[in-house]
């Protein structure tokens, strides 16, 4: 199968592509140049690369997609065109129609993650979402050429999500369903955590300065001293942070006397 | 509190707004009208409904915004406007800002599921969760006024991601933790599924048929009928399904003899 590609080349095999690595996207009849530009952004945020454009409205390339993908021209350069759905989804082994709502087809409806989940377990498979136009979303006759449906959870109060952010979904619930959803850096601390010992010596000297400084009412000095003791806790402090909290008690007592 | 209504008109009480239930979004001096009516409608999409804003660029309202939240105008018409992040955050609880790197801040850092995990599980607090300027995205000031931070999954070969895609994420996560994530139709069946005794019957139907028609090499014959009849079983066909079939085959008999 051949198909021209999206920036006009000569016509390219797009069984080329790897199997069994992220799904491929398909818009359908897409309108906007904002959201195809969006869309690539969305793909490349979660490392999506395959994006296939069945009958972009108003002609190919659009004005402003390059400037709406913020710099994932990548997957615009690579991006290809087809005239039919057929046609797009020829190579494809198991394809998902997204839909907003009931088609009174007899398929499989998953959520974003089962469906996700689905495709992932498809390894060696080229797998396809078909994401339908603006407005109107894919023809019954589209959908039915899918094997199953996905659709998203959205508020039954609002439930139009924009053609981008629904890839983007798409794309975020595969990145988790396929194990790569790492985050870009961890809250592991700077400092290892203080030891008991270096904690019991800040818990001594802030009560010396708060006898020194008569906060204490005498008959209440143990139990406001235990809640303090309780709160410096609470904030699981580092040995880097006991040396500040070290420090800013020797400055204030400095001051105070 | 007071804060001054993002459409102009008289101050009023945020703390009017019911507690413990979605959060509030907090955009820092966003720039782009698109990315603040996306906003609004990513919100909308997964039933979130107080967006604050604090000191958008250029001024607000911004001309382009509504059209770009698509109908989502019940959030815009209640976004509040702030001249700091301390005031937008005065009446909340529990803050998580967003960032894409680290910032050397000893903050819990989560992913979308656990920080919204983290968010339902504060029942009746109110919280927020602060997104920062489309380039630069909130100051390491501003970072140090959160509670934990929040960061996306993102591809490290393509991690920007755009302001309102954001918004989704945490929308949609929110959705899921809080167990409102039902989809908008299942795809339960539309006619029960098919007895055995119907789909035994078309078995010996089809096999008729193709009998008749000569269709099966004698050596191989039960073999074929065998293997067909696991296709039709991994159907699943419905009641309606194998009367649709078994008309099929009635149609297919009558022109071939």
């Amino acid at each position: 199968m051949t198909s021209r590609d999206a920036q006009g080349d000569a016509p390219r095999k797009v069984t080329e592509l790897p199997l069994g690595i992220a799904p491929t996207v398909i818009l359908v009849e897409p309108q906007l140049a904002e959201n195809i530009g969006m869309t690539a952004r969305a793909m490349a945020n979660f490392g999506l690369s395959d994006l296939r454009l069945v009958n972009p409205k108003n002609g190919w390339p659009k004005k402003g997609v390059r400037e709406a993908a913020s710099g994932a021209t990548h997957v615009l350069d690579r991006a290809t065109l087809f005239g039919s759905v057929a046609e797009a989804i020829a190579d494809c082994h198991y394809v998902l129609a997204t839909t907003a709502r009931e088609r009174g087809q007899m398929k499989r409806v998953f959520s974003p993650d089962d469906a996700m989940a689905e495709l992932v377990a498809r390894e060696g498979q080229r797998t396809a979402v078909m994401f339908g136009r603006e407005r109107v979303g894919l023809t019954n006759d589209e959908v039915s050429l899918a094997d199953a449906i996905v659709t998203f959870p959205v508020s039954p109060d609002f439930p139009s999500l924009n053609l981008a952010q629904a890839v983007l979904l798409v794309g975020y619930a595969w990145r988790q369903a396929s194990g790569r959803a790492h985050l870009p850096f961890s809250g592991e601390l700077l400092s290892p955590p203080a030891t008991r010992e270096a904690l019991v010596a800040l818990f001594g000297n802030l009560e010396a300065a708060l006898d020194t400084a008569g906060f204490y009412p005498p008959e209440k000095r143990d139990i406001i001293a235990r809640n303090m003791r309780d709160m410096l806790h609470r904030m699981s402090l580092t040995e880097q942070d006991v040396r500040t909290f070290r420090g800013a008690l020797r400055a204030l007592t400095r001051k105070g006397t």
